[in-house]
């Protein structure tokens, strides 16, 4: 897809990018300002601060804020007003909340091209020779990190504004209660292709899109968006979740800046195992063989063809996402930059 | 302490305990809807529902919701506002929360007389044969069932006013950095009073009596009162925790509900043990000596005379308490009442 760049689109998007550096300032000032008064308590109290901040700067690709703040704009919002940058850092510590907790969910040991809190945390109580076991300490400064920046997360949103209110409560308990899933899908293991996309809709998709363009639709004032950015945001939001599990699928370690193949190592039912499950008897054979390695299976999916099967599959996608924006009113450009993000997203190399 | 009951006595126990029952009658008709909602998504997703309200089912003390209705009440709110009830129901979802993750963290394996939740899970994985490894399932259950009680805390508190919001922010915080020194602590086990007594305030009496007292006081109107709340608070609250110290010491399981002397088990670095080091060369040196093993030194403990020392200290912190409420304007028998409920605390045997 090409996206023409016209005078206006460029214009638009000095804008949303200046709110998005806005919003990643204000978030980290604010950590800054925590770091300092805590550290006049006690010098050792900054770690889990330290571990949210190290987060936030190591990058990421700020979908969530991204989406949030061209919802609102896209909506017709006013480009001055704080409570969208405040939602938008709020997005941003909630992500950053799933990560911190995940990792330790996933047992993943990098992250943002470095140590995963827990595994930071545990190298430093291996070093120090410190007392309990390690991973233990690991995973607890792991969790209490992951907690600070939830609660971070729920004040800066309850700076944005009432009306998000019902939208917020609704989002965090389908990423926990979504995420809960995912781990007893991966224990079970069963290939449960319904249960698979409904993971991916509550815990990825929801969370990634739909939920953070409404609330950007709400605060501008514009609720009658909110159905027309849900099946946007269900259908990219998939797309998403698709080619995440591509990219492990194909597993370029330097570029994701985490490990390649972690889908399988974890046995991770995904929403791309699912699917091969249901079209392929060889995959849905040996996903219930006890003695099948994570190897073979990725060996088994690499061959499979449903690489092919899944690229076509985000395509359709992302035309659904397409067509329903396609007759609400919007902001001038703001039609064809949604799409470009859409695009970008569904279509990422990492 | 006598408490002398008079009638007037008798009908402000009567309006407290009305508005706890409220309290807890409305959290599990919460939960019960959170359940029934979630299961219609998928019969699955309700496991961290049902993690949270088995302990809430489970009883425990209720001390936080207690403390915030009487400060209330104290401070002369109305009995039938909405507000303090919602505050109470947080509080309580807030200590459910921390008590999930802190059985991670101190790898406890009972609490309220039932298995904790990351074991009881851990245990359903093993009976399965799931794959993967069944500690960190537990544990990944029981990080997103404390997450779902964090949430709905924040939940019920946003609907309880404006004006609790920054006491809101701090008090997770410091729960939160109070938990984290108190796993270094145990770590380094370096035996430093002065951080003991830190996180002893920050982790337990502040959120436990302190900030309960003072989100009261605030819904009735009355942030006068935040001073002297504060001192009681930080007085009762140090008392609150060396008799839990006391009570791991002296360790009868049956009466406690959760395993006999699991702070030495798990080389925590108590308030009473840092007490201990500071009077006594054998407590320090044997703290020091990477040899010594939690039996010997809990037995050290037990004939070092500090059991005595601590409870005369307990004495003199509720006299602090008793003095920093002595002049302030309350409704009347609330002094009392309050008083009542400190030595309860103080020298509750469970």
């Amino acid at each position: 897809m090409t996206v023409f760049m016209t005078n206006s689109s460029g214009s638009l998007r000095h804008t949303k990018s200046e709110m998005m550096n806005s919003a990643d300032e204000q978030a980290l000032s604010f950590l800054a300002a925590e770091r300092a008064r805590w550290s006049e308590l006690d010098e050792n109290a900054i770690a889990p601060i330290d571990a949210v901040i190290d987060l936030v700067r190591a990058g990421g690709k700020r979908i969530r804020p991204e989406f949030c703040i061209s919802g609102y704009l896209a909506a017709g919002g006013d480009a001055g007003l704080q409570s969208v940058i405040s939602a938008a850092i709020a997005l941003e510590f909630l992500h950053t909340f799933a990560l911190i907790h995940d990792d330790i969910i996933d047992d993943s040991s990098w992250r943002r091209g470095a140590a995963t809190v827990h595994e930071k945390h545990a190298a430093e109580h291996r070093l120090n020779h410190w007392r309990g076991e390690s991973r233990r300490f690991g995973e607890s400064v792991g969790i209490l990190s992951g907690n600070l920046a939830l609660i971070y997360a729920d004040d800066f949103m309850s700076d944005a504004a009432p009306n998000v209110a019902d939208v917020w409560v609704e989002m965090r308990a389908e990423l926990i209660i979504g995420q809960y899933l995912d781990v007893l899908a991966a224990a079970r293991f069963s290939g449960d292709a319904r249960l698979s996309r409904l993971i991916a809709q509550v815990k990825s998709g929801n969370y990634t899109i739909h939920r953070p363009l409404v609330i950007g639709a709400l605060l501008a004032g514009r609720p009658d968006l909110a159905d027309a950015f849900r099946s946007f945001g269900v259908a990219v939001g998939e797309a998403f979740q698709l080619r995440d599990d591509l990219l492990d699928l194909l597993g370029d370690a330097e570029t994701t800046g985490k490990p390649a193949h972690l889908d399988f190592a974890q046995h991770k039912m995904t929403l791309l195992l699912s699917l091969a499950i249901e079209r392929d008897p060889d995959v849905r054979e040996m996903v219930t063989d006890p003695a099948a390695t994570p190897e073979k299976l990725h060996r088994l999916l690499m061959e499979s063809g449903i690489c092919a099967e899944v690229e076509s599959h985000i395509d359709k996608l992302m035309q659904l996402g397409h067509d329903a924006i396609a007759c609400v009113r919007l902001e001038p450009g703001w039609r064809e930059e949604l799409a470009a993000m859409a695009h970008a997203v569904a279509y990422r190399k990492r």
